[in-house]
């Protein structure tokens, strides 16, 4: 029991933005403290067990984020998304992908903009493989270059998903993501985040208490082994940024759609049985 | 001379965005016409003559850039810049390089942040070796990156390049500049665009009759030779973007400043005897 404590801290401290780790932490920990008693075989079914039902919850959860958003993507929908959000970063479905995926599904026909997402560039190897596997046609971009596909009039809407949501709706989610919500808003087009009831962090009022994860610089110095830049250069690498709720449309969750973005109507939508 | 011609138009089909290659070539063309009849190699001369010309107006026109812009950066001036535009992409001094190296000539202490400039990172591989060498404070971010620097209060102000202004002031500059010019004007952060008067391109009326090139999608699926996408991914490389006027707080030539942005004022300068 010692032994799992300690190992439950260690995983705690491995990123500090992204709440769900922290939710599914504290389960397997109250289930713990549940089998006070009990023998290490017993302990570790009961922990195996809390892990499955983890997993299966969140495969339906994802599922219903992807009925809920689905009605946003009609027939020949334009989306752009940033980072991976799909079967790669959660169970079998994902966020903002199970919204695309379940489109897909209900038979409409999509075109996904993916931004190649630096400096770690999960769109480019990870979102692109996802869309393949499903034959849905997607275009891939730098991140520099979704202002212009706006511009263009290329883009019907934007959805991304989120790595922590504060009490008022502010959202942390992947580097880039801030700018994005930015720019759809200028160019008039609108801007959704997809994310389960775990990443809600109730407990935190707004965006700016939201603890940022800054990265090595070698990330942006040395991508994928290559050196691009001189030695000893300085470099900024926050690894998430933050969405202030005002740029948000909707909030998809798996109990439904949050809008407008403020909190009583999150509180509605959370705390509703 | 026929086999100068032929070179001239080879040359002019190299990129078709940036104006002053062809402006350059057009004084070539004249020289040679002017020197019909002479023998090769006083045609020869003449030709390297007017290349050595066109080098030194280049030098004198980055060191009056950089006079007129650099009262835009008080001491302690936190600048943002994008892509490479000092010595390595002209002649000696730069154009918004230029701002910033003689702000550092006047005393000013200055921090600038660079873009990496994504898909062939001129920003990271250019520009910081550059401030380096000069021993000018800077932080390289990813593209990315620069919504939340200017949310967070970080950067007083921004100044690019161009590759080539409209008559009413919309300005060509490589991809990724029209999103950080939209991102500015949402922080009230001023946005400059610093270039030689050679960059203007009177014939064209407005931002969208400027052919903007596009590049093979490798620059973006194998960044420096290492494969970061699946096969057969769809890629949209558009080199360049286009920057409307209104978003443009000034425009810093070796003639002075143009402000505000639009057709009669540029007149007014550019025709200036």
């Amino acid at each position: 029991v010692e032994h799992c404590h300690r190992v439950i801290d260690y995983l705690a401290t491995s990123r500090p933005t992204a709440v769900n780790l922290f939710w599914a932490l504290d389960r397997m920990r109250a289930r713990l403290d549940g089998l006070a008693g009990a023998d290490p075989m017993a302990i570790r079914a009961g922990l195996l067990q809390e892990a499955r039902q983890i997993h299966q919850e969140d495969r339906q959860a994802c599922h219903a984020i992807g009925r809920h958003g689905a009605s946003l993507l009609p027939d020949g929908a334009r989306v752009l998304t940033h980072c991976n959000t799909g079967g790669l970063a959660t169970s079998e479905y994902g966020t903002a992908l199970a919204v695309i995926f379940t489109a897909q599904d209900l038979g409409r026909s999509l075109h996904v903009y993916v931004d190649e997402t630096r400096p770690l560039l999960q769109g480019a190897r990870l979102t692109t493989w996802e869309l393949q596997q499903r034959g849905i046609p997607f275009t891939l971009i730098c991140d520099s270059m979704a202002a212009v596909v706006m511009q263009q009039k290329r883009v019907d809407l934007v959805i991304t998903g989120a790595d922590r949501i504060a009490a008022n709706g502010d959202t942390a989610n992947k580097i880039g993501t801030y700018g994005l919500a930015v720019l759809a808003h200028a160019h008039g087009i609108p801007f959704y985040v997809a994310a389960p009831t775990s990443t809600f962090d109730l407990s935190i009022a707004c965006g700016n208490e939201i603890p940022i994860e800054e990265r090595p610089g070698v990330e942006i110095t040395h991508g994928f082994g290559v050196q691009t830049a001189p030695a000893e250069t300085a470099v900024y690498n926050p690894a998430f940024d933050v969405t202030p709720a005002k740029f948000i449309r909707a909030l998809i969750t798996e109990k439904g759609c949050i809008e407008p973005v403020h909190r009583a109507q999150i509180e509605r939508v959370l705390l509703a049985t």
